[in-house]
């Protein structure tokens, strides 16, 4: 192994993210409000979100001030390394250039703290005391609880049941940090006890959750809500994973043919992408693949229409544009919880619908086994959400092989494994799916 | 917030272990043959260790090059980066400068991958194929099983059987890495077998579970064995803690009066201290303080006295002059089962004797505490072991508040603690001994 590290200096730390939205080639279907379905403005989203953030999810300036407390605490784990993933390569005998941004070094293990710092400290700035938010796999949650408690703002979190059961470690881990955790659907609000007369057994999904955490927050005075993925105001924090990576590359004498991220809501692949694609979008660099990796049980953009829909179950919040497997799905308890969403973000689901990105979606076995290759040639263990990036990266190493081009590729490894031991055990003692 | 972050550029990764044995104000009592009870040379020691590493082990050179190959692999994730925990001192409200050197990052999550990547490659250059060793909480287990496989070489692992069961998840990421793990006791090996034969419920020990390895590697060709502290060449190639961090003070204008780290065998002790202690052997920092912070629970240092010790359970190590709360103690399973060890590195042991350093013990309730409030303030929730390096810091901190002294302190964070969900669970619910 004779690996790259294309590490920045902190003083690289970038000081705006990018917003894609002003740089779009047409402009954004608007969220409608759930009962009139009309447009809805900034005032409809007061009751759950600060102004702040409110303002940065309408914004079309193309670039946002990072707020320098943030700045200062990103400093823990920024920036993030890119490695080229040269054992992998060997490995693969593939003539392509692999390459990765290590985003699972947070102290929480993912990209999830990028976004949950933002949101925190804008919260704070109004004056807001209290977090509610939802998890899936417990990424989210573990994130928000982080930046909350380093913040000084109460967390209160609604976790799947399915990971609340599997996943014990997370939710101790965000009890750590001082959060309040329930397993949902939970008895504490209308939308979890409606949920469990028809399903006492529920294992829960996202929707339901986002549906709790709302009405958590709208019902409270000193509580807002925070969302881990899908809003634009989310997708715009995590381009600073896609802007260090820029910069890494640019030093590394190299640039993208293909982009990889796996995709729940469209956070880690939106903050991948977005400051690549700029380039794309302004006619530079038009060859440039970008691809969206998700689980084969929840095919969200691979064959999931796209339609005004819900980001939760019970019809509560603003109706989006998306691509949408429909409110009511319920995906599967797969090990990769955070991809069992059943929307996609509106500007992800946007920049689908026209041409500028691509969507694959694969099975949960086939990519453990890539995973473990990938820990074994590199010595990181990925998620399995972002073991989806690794095996399509795989892939397209192996496509480069058959077709003899060098191809560059670069995913993101938005977090690592060591909550999921209990995946891969399954995954090792062939009792995977 | 406003922590201070120290980052070396990669080319400031050492180039040379510091060895501190030639500066030792008088020499090594020497280790002895377990039959004969006669010093021993390099070729009784050929058995179970390639010469490269001992030929380390009794060398009286300062600066012992470090391989090309193997400080190409440290760049996954060295330099380490020192924080000044800035959160924590205003939590504190302590006149203290607390630094903290974060060898939590390694892919395996501990420092023990410095000396894990080393050994993997001398033996790899001396033909070996496999390597045998013994693992508590897991720690080195990973690691090893890590480096070998970047290094191509088979692992096997026995587990304490308290860990083995307790920590299914580092066994799961032994396995992931390829490696083989059984539990020890176990009906492998000869030493295995007598300990069940008397104790079939035997919780195990790291005596135990080395006297096992070293019998495997003993029985096979192709087999090494591999020890992850007490021995000097551990010691060795954990020094490249502190000479970066030696690097980092300086960069921060700031030199340490009370150097700190949690001591189970000493490795990461050693690591971090060694090169500061060059500067008090020589005379120049006669007031400089090292803190070894063991749990009351296996206190060897503070209540073993120094004298010739098996390294083993079996009694087929030779005698090492060290602190030892004796070869058949075993230590009650708590948290930090990388700490539960009944011998001390001969080199710290030393040291200890020479009134160089100093020993603390604590209890694992007050650690936990600690480690929460740590997790709280700087965001890293620290591994259990580790945890005690937090406490011993924080108990300096509130010491220097008392006196209204401006000391620095700088303790190693050698490990995080996700693996380790279970034990701060059973804080958190108040269920901890």
């Amino acid at each position: 192994m004779t690996d790259t590290k294309i590490t920045l200096p902190e003083s690289d730390i970038p000081t705006h993210f990018y917003n894609i939205a002003p740089d779009l080639p047409t402009p954004m279907p608007p969220p409608l409000h759930p009962g009139t379905k009309e447009p809805i403005g900034p005032a409809d989203l007061a009751p759950i979100f600060p102004m702040g953030l409110i303002t940065q999810e309408v914004s079309l300036e193309p670039w946002i001030e990072i707020p320098d407390e943030v700045r200062d605490i990103y400093r823990l784990y920024r920036p993030t390394p890119v490695f080229r993933a040269r054992a992998l390569e060997e490995f693969l005998d593939t003539p392509a250039r692999i390459y990765y941004k290590s985003e699972h070094v947070s102290p929480v293990g993912s990209h999830k703290l990028n976004t949950a710092l933002v949101q925190a400290w804008m919260n704070k700035q109004e004056g807001v005391k209290r977090l509610a938010t939802e998890t899936g796999a417990g990424q989210w949650g573990s994130a928000l609880a982080c930046a909350c408690r380093l913040m000084g703002l109460e967390c209160m979190v609604y976790m799947v049941r399915v990971s609340y059961d599997f996943k014990p470690y997370r939710r101790i881990m965000m009890k750590t940090y001082g959060a309040d955790i329930v397993a949902s659907p939970s008895t504490l609000t209308r939308a979890g006890r409606h949920i469990l007369e028809g399903h006492p057994d529920s294992p829960g999904s996202l929707g339901i959750a986002i549906s709790e955490a709302i009405e958590d927050a709208v019902g409270r005075d000193d509580t807002k809500y925070a969302l881990g993925s899908v809003l634009n105001h989310v997708m715009l924090h995590q381009t600073i994973i896609g802007l260090e990576a820029k910069k890494q590359m640019e030093m590394a004498g190299d640039y993208p043919d293909i982009l990889i991220a796996c995709h729940g809501g469209g956070s880690n692949f939106a903050g991948l992408t977005f400051p690549f694609l700029k380039d794309k979008l302004k006619g530079d660099r038009k060859a440039l693949r970008a691809i969206a990796a998700e689980p084969s049980s929840c095919p969200t953009l691979t064959k999931g229409p796209r339609e005004y829909d819900f980001g939760d179950t019970a019809g509560t919040t603003p109706l989006m544009m998306m691509h949408t497997l429909g409110h009511n799905f319920i995906p599967p308890p797969v090990h990769a919880g955070g991809l069992r969403y059943h929307g996609s973000a509106p500007l992800v689901s946007h920049l689908l619908a026209a041409g500028m990105i691509e969507a694959e979606a694969y099975d949960q076995h086939t990519v453990f086994e890539s995973a473990v290759q990938f820990a074994r040639c590199e010595g990181t263990i990925p998620a399995p959400e972002s073991a989806h990036a690794v095996h399509a990266a795989m892939r397209q190493a192996l496509l480069a092989r058959e077709s003899g081009e060098k191809k560059t590729i670069l995913f993101n490894l938005s977090g690592h494994g060591i909550f999921d031991m209990a995946a891969y055990e399954s995954y090792l003692a062939g009792k995977m799916a």
